[in-house]
């Protein structure tokens, strides 16, 4: 088992602890099977999508090299193995309705890996709604029922809860109607239907939504919302059930493992971790990629999976075009605060709770039971009311606290905002921005690629599976371009 | 433009006539590129299973020769391509919820392709119910309300809907107290529920499950529904998103060429149409497959993807194990009628009706408009009142005719149930089968493999999402297999 530099870790005992242990750190960290300057392909970062794409190619005979400035492979997905117990530090979720992560992990065998994060046969089987209006118990159906109620209002903008107005998930534009919502806040949309809002439905919407996007009402795009709604079947229950109830019993590290695997496998995998990479230079006939530390590597095509929020880190020659600069400069909104606690009483497994808008956190959901009988419990925050959990964890074991008595042994977490590699949660665009600079987001500039779930094609943009399904794509354009066509097609 | 000497084509012009054109034709229909003793993997059959593995290994680099029986790709699936219109044969509706096939979807980029079969704004906009009850027109919301009703009547074993006795439909024996339906019929759900059934009710399940089993109610597994039910996310219109209302604009055969030119590019795909496997040989070293006319084909390993209803026409020495036998000798139950009408009212694109059981074709529902602006309406039927729509092509008319007054232009469809390589439709149980006889049919014997939708390990098994599922798992092992695993692996 090796140990990552990144991620937090507090005991009682032990107090706040930099590094986690964790199956996703590779070793050896460098590993080049190929000249510097034989490569077809440089993959840079090591997420799902530069995992999925040095698979693709390199499974695919290509040269490639994977480039990763982490000490690990997952981007902003990976899981601790704290005595064998997979935290899931960033992705976690994942559904069979989302089909470029469940068409891999049926690849992969590994349907017996999915387990429930709910279970609802404990003893504190309530959830507890702490507003501005109060605090009460309730159960889970009347959560859901009022949750439902009120997400319906917030997304029901053509009468037939979003069916009619974005019928294609994964074509959102479909409807041109649809661009009479981009430049929607949450705010703006709370705004035109907050007549028909009583207060609990009010601060549900805000706290699920906030849970959603990890911005604030006001800088939250509406079309973001809508998308993952249309994607989750335009019903709350499907929604929870693609976005927060089944995830892995071998942790998300567990599956980035197999892609990282099979590539290695092939044989035409070289990868470097903590190579964080520099400069990116596609002004002559092969791409040069310079790492921080100065090593320079040479390749056909180059696909960059840097997220849009750090995009502007690497030096780009000739320079990013004016859209993904102006794209980058604004990055996008997530600063989701998500905190793991480990609570001594095995009955809170049946728990859930919203504290909004007066605490740091927003939302807690009881997520398993841990290898010590305890329950482990999951907390998110977002931008507004933000906090850095690593710098006062007082405060940090505060705002769990706030959701009502817990006896907390153990905190986990990575600080996302902090993340040089991220700088940031999953996408989540400022109202306008998506439809100002997606496409221009998605295009390749000459023998260089941009993947990456932020402006993935989908309908899961953002998610695992938007990851992939970008990761995919890449490989594919790259694979197509670096093989001759047959001349014995008659095709 | 090409001709499949397939299926049946009707107008009051020509009578009834043999063949089809269609984009499925692939010309020359022989490429043999390797000596036939220097081959990775041999490959029988074209569907999108066959296609799927030929895809995948060849772009991995195996030397991979594809057989074929018929003219044409795509197995049991497979679209006309009459004045460019394609009436799919076999194999038609897609959705985002089934993985496999999705992923494929996005993956060539034809998220446009994804058009309605249904349009409820022309003026015959109206459901019509003929059974022994009578004849009356409803609104598609009363048909609608009808089914769900009825439909969850049907499966709801465990006051559920099915979500307790199935949580996931990737894993469908999850639950063990599942295995308490496997022997349970469809007519004999029906008892069980019949002092709850209205008569519309009852013709309203017998109709609907019949249109999916293609069996009778005797003969048909209900186990079979209770999973299309919770891969469809246990609710009756996600069911119908999922089976009967997305299909293909540049029609199946457009989807299915992607994965044949993917391998024919690749420069690793050799194949052979037109070339019926008489017997496959792993007795001693590499494997022999013999076709019909005499040809001979040496491999390392076989994918064979014969469906069950036909694997015992392939001879296999050594011979295919008992349980396999039994299978392929019971045989599974669908032997769907489905039989497309030119009608000549452009207003009849909103209709949609059942007669049953007196009629030899139960369902039709309107499925698009034709190049000629006409109607296109696409009619079901089943074992139960079975008929063979070419051999008496008046009583085919007279079956149609029988839901209601339609001008008929032109009808074209495919015979499956006399097919030779198929002995009919998507695969169905016999109560008892699937838990006696899945595991067996999935095993493989030696370096003969066996891939099919018919035994897919998924949710969607029999649909063309478990065809792709059980490709892609077919090719990943034999790649695992075939390329020696890297030495400098240090995980």
């Amino acid at each position: 088992m090796h140990r990552s530099r990144e991620g937090w870790h507090w005991t009682p005992g032990t107090g706040l602890q930099a590094g986690i242990p964790t199956i996703a750190v590779v070793e050896p960290s460098h590993m080049i099977r190929n000249p510097k300057d034989s490569l077809d392909v440089i993959v840079i970062g090591a997420g799902y999508t530069g995992l999925t794409a040095a698979r693709d190619t390199s499974t695919a005979g290509l040269r490639t090299l994977l480039l990763e400035g982490r000490d690990r492979i997952g981007g902003r997905t990976w899981s601790s193995d704290i005595d064998g117990y997979p935290y899931e530090m960033g992705g976690t979720w994942v559904h069979w309705f989302q089909p470029h992560v469940y068409r891999e992990l049926s690849r992969y065998g590994m349907k017996d890996q999915l387990v429930h994060s709910t279970d609802y046969s404990k003893k504190h089987n309530f959830f507890t709604f702490k507003t501005a209006a109060g605090t009460r118990n309730m159960s889970h159906e009347e959560e859901d029922a009022l949750f439902a109620r009120a997400i319906e209002k917030f997304v029901n903008v053509d009468g037939n809860l979003g069916r009619t107005i974005m019928p294609f998930p994964f074509n959102a534009y479909w409807n041109e109607d649809v661009f009479k919502y981009s430049n929607l806040s949450v705010a703006e949309r709370i705004a035109q239907i907050s007549h028909d809002l009583s207060s609990d439905e009010r601060h549900a919407i805000e706290a699920f939504v906030l849970l959603c996007s990890g911005g604030t009402r006001e800088n939250s795009a509406f079309l973001d919302f809508l998308r993952w709604w249309a994607a989750a079947n335009y019903d709350y229950k499907t929604l929870l059930d693609t976005i927060i109830v089944f995830k892995l019993k071998c942790g998300q590290s567990g599956f980035a493992r197999r892609f990282f695997e099979e590539a290695l496998i092939s044989g035409n995998l070289s990868y470097s971790f903590n190579a964080p990479v520099a400069a990116v230079d596609s002004s002559k006939g092969l791409v040069e990629v310079r790492t921080k530390d100065g090593q320079r590597f040479l390749a056909k095509k180059v696909i960059c999976t840097a997220p849009l929020n750090v995009l502007e880190n690497i030096e780009f020659n000739p320079p990013l075009d004016q859209a993904k600069r102006e794209a980058a400069a604004l990055k996008h909104v997530n600063q989701c605060v998500k905190v793991h606690a480990e609570v001594k009483d095995p009955e809170m497994r049946s728990w859930s709770g919203v504290t909004y808008p007066h605490n740091k956190l927003v939302i807690g959901v009881a997520d398993g039971t841990t290898p010590a009988g305890k329950t482990h419990c999951v907390f998110f925050g977002c931008d507004a009311n933000h906090m850095h959990a690593d710098e006062d964890i007082d405060q940090t074991l505060g705002a769990i606290k706030e959701f009502g008595p817990m006896e907390v042994d153990r905190v986990v977490f990575h600080n996302w905002s902090k993340d040089e590699f991220a700088k940031g949660a999953w996408v989540w665009y400022r109202p306008g921005m998506e439809v100002q600079y997606l496409e221009a987001l998605r295009r390749r500039q000459g023998s260089v690629l941009f993947a990456n779930s932020d402006w993935a094609a989908g309908g899961w943009r953002s998610f695992i599976d938007g990851a992939i399904q970008s990761g995919t794509e890449a490989a594919l354009t790259v694979r197509q371009e670096l093989r001759p066509v047959s001349r014995t097609s008659h095709l």
